[in-house]
């Protein structure tokens, strides 16, 4: 099977059928139609093998995470997505392996009515890179700054399942819990609805992709803030909690690739952000605020903590 | 130097200023204002080591290369080159490399007004993703499917240059003529300006990467035609022809990273081309005409002749 062959098969038709993709796959480049009122949000993610993912690792989780990365980017700023270009780069031509790839990629596009309007395929060591291009009304994205110092810290969903997924091995065993954390690694669920949403609410927004203890910093700081969490209040799930114990605040704080949104509102939002919550049933959970003292500082309940990272990389779950 | 680090010193004032980028990089996405009337033109393009450069390869040349091969994706479509995102896998951090690096996708990326708005830098094997988006009036665009029969066949530029420039080695010798050679492997011109003259005279357009004797039956399967081409009438460079003598063709024919534009247009284009050459200062050359038996008939003079690209592969120069 040649080049053409492989996206004749695999990917001419992979994605969400947009009317707004004028020219797609089979050209110099793809063709579109903006909206009129809004601006693009362009991100791109890559996974690599040995550094993203084990070898071995199963192609249809990898389809979808390298989607669901950059959708995740995207559900971040409020925007809607549209488009996707995939550059892959494969050691050889896997039919079954492709196929596997594609499905993976290609549900989750057609959920967010993603279309795959072009890429490219080389030989070389197996990496994956998405770029996504999304829209939202003009002057409308959520940024990262646009945070103030009294405004409340919120997490949608759960933190720490998937870096617990990510680490599952046999001797964990086989059961629901397991296998639901190795899903939350493996199958990601970008916020894109809940993202939206939050432009008329949130103050400011990231993804947590690096973990909540690198990421709320980051969101801090670009609002020109501080911040603190209360790691009692961090929201886990009892997969997490019966897999870690005691210790399932230091994984939900540091674990990392749980692409849940952290967002930061005024506090007389939280009923409607609650509203929000159970209108699109994703949890959103309290958990911190920011303050006009940078730096991030950790409190349990109302005692305050030390945890630092090169600590937590020694833990065992 | 951590990845942020990596990312303000070398990449967050790389490129053009523009005044549609909302916000670039440092958020999860960038934010772009599209222009009213306008269609979005996307590509991606990867360079691997090892595949597509060699180890040691001058990193000047590969950030030039990586931006240069997609913007002669865009000037094949006839589109005005915008925003741009890089995905950098390295395998280890080498300040030197980097500043190289930078300076030769950034000086490219100034003279074509092109912003970088995002990006991803990961450990692994050095591969360089690019992707870039351009605008063209709505409607406007060049594609490959537009050619008829009848419609004659212009290249721009040189062909063959890159690929010998790309195998000079010691015994070669060094001159004024390996060095230009060399330089056309390494610092190829996308042919932006000429892309977007053209929109109002070529009927199809396709940019030559692979080499004519791949790309120009491309553009007429596209155009639902065949396509002869006369090998005497070739663009060739001086300095290829000192190299190779009599084969020069051959090379020009199936040398490949040729960066140059192939187009269509009807006779009575021709005199329009050759102002729209002098004008912009680019050679354009007709060699050859679609028509509507399919496949590919090359000519020498009033001869058809064979060619093979197996037979071309143990030619040496």
């Amino acid at each position: 099977m040649d080049e053409q062959a492989v996206i004749d098969t695999f990917f001419r038709h992979l994605g969400a059928v947009r009317t707004d993709v004028v020219l797609g796959i089979g050209d110099d480049a793809a063709l579109l139609r903006p909206e009129a009122g809004c601006e693009l949000v362009q991100t791109t993610d890559v996974l690599v093998e040995h550094v993203h993912f084990t070898p071995g690792s199963p192609p249809r989780s990898l389809g979808h995470r390298a989607l669901a990365i950059n959708l995740s980017d995207l559900a971040a700023m409020g925007a809607n997505p549209c488009w996707a270009l995939m550059a892959l780069t494969l050691p050889n031509i896997d039919e079954a392996w492709l196929a596997e790839f594609a499905h993976g990629f290609g549900r989750l596009a057609r959920v967010h009515k993603v279309a795959l309007v072009g890429g490219n395929l080389s030989r070389g060591p197996l990496a994956i890179t998405v770029q996504c291009t999304g829209q939202v009304p003009a002057g409308r994205a959520l940024r990262r700054s646009g945070g103030h110092a009294g405004d409340e810290l919120w997490v949608s969903g759960t933190l720490g399942d998937a870096a617990l997924g990510r680490t599952i091995g046999e001797r964990d065993g086989e059961n629901a819990d397991t296998q639901w954390l190795r899903s939350r690694f493996e199958y990601p669920t970008p916020r894109l609805e809940l993202g939206a949403a939050l432009r008329e609410l949130a103050s400011a927004c990231i993804d947590v992709s690096d973990g909540l203890f690198s990421d709320a910093p980051r969101l801090a700081a670009s609002s020109g803030c501080g911040v603190w969490l209360d790691v009692e209040q961090l929201p886990v799930s009892q997969a997490a909690r019966t897999m870690t114990g005691t210790a399932v605040w230091q994984h939900a704080l540091a674990g990392g690739e749980d692409y849940e949104l952290c967002l930061s509102a005024p506090a007389k939002e939280a009923p409607r952000l609650q509203a929000l919550a159970a209108q699109h049933a994703v949890p959103l959970q309290r958990c911190g605020q920011l303050r006009a003292e940078p730096g991030l500082e950790l409190r349990r309940g109302s005692d305050v903590i030390q945890f630092s990272l090169s600590r937590f990389d020694h833990f065992s779950p």
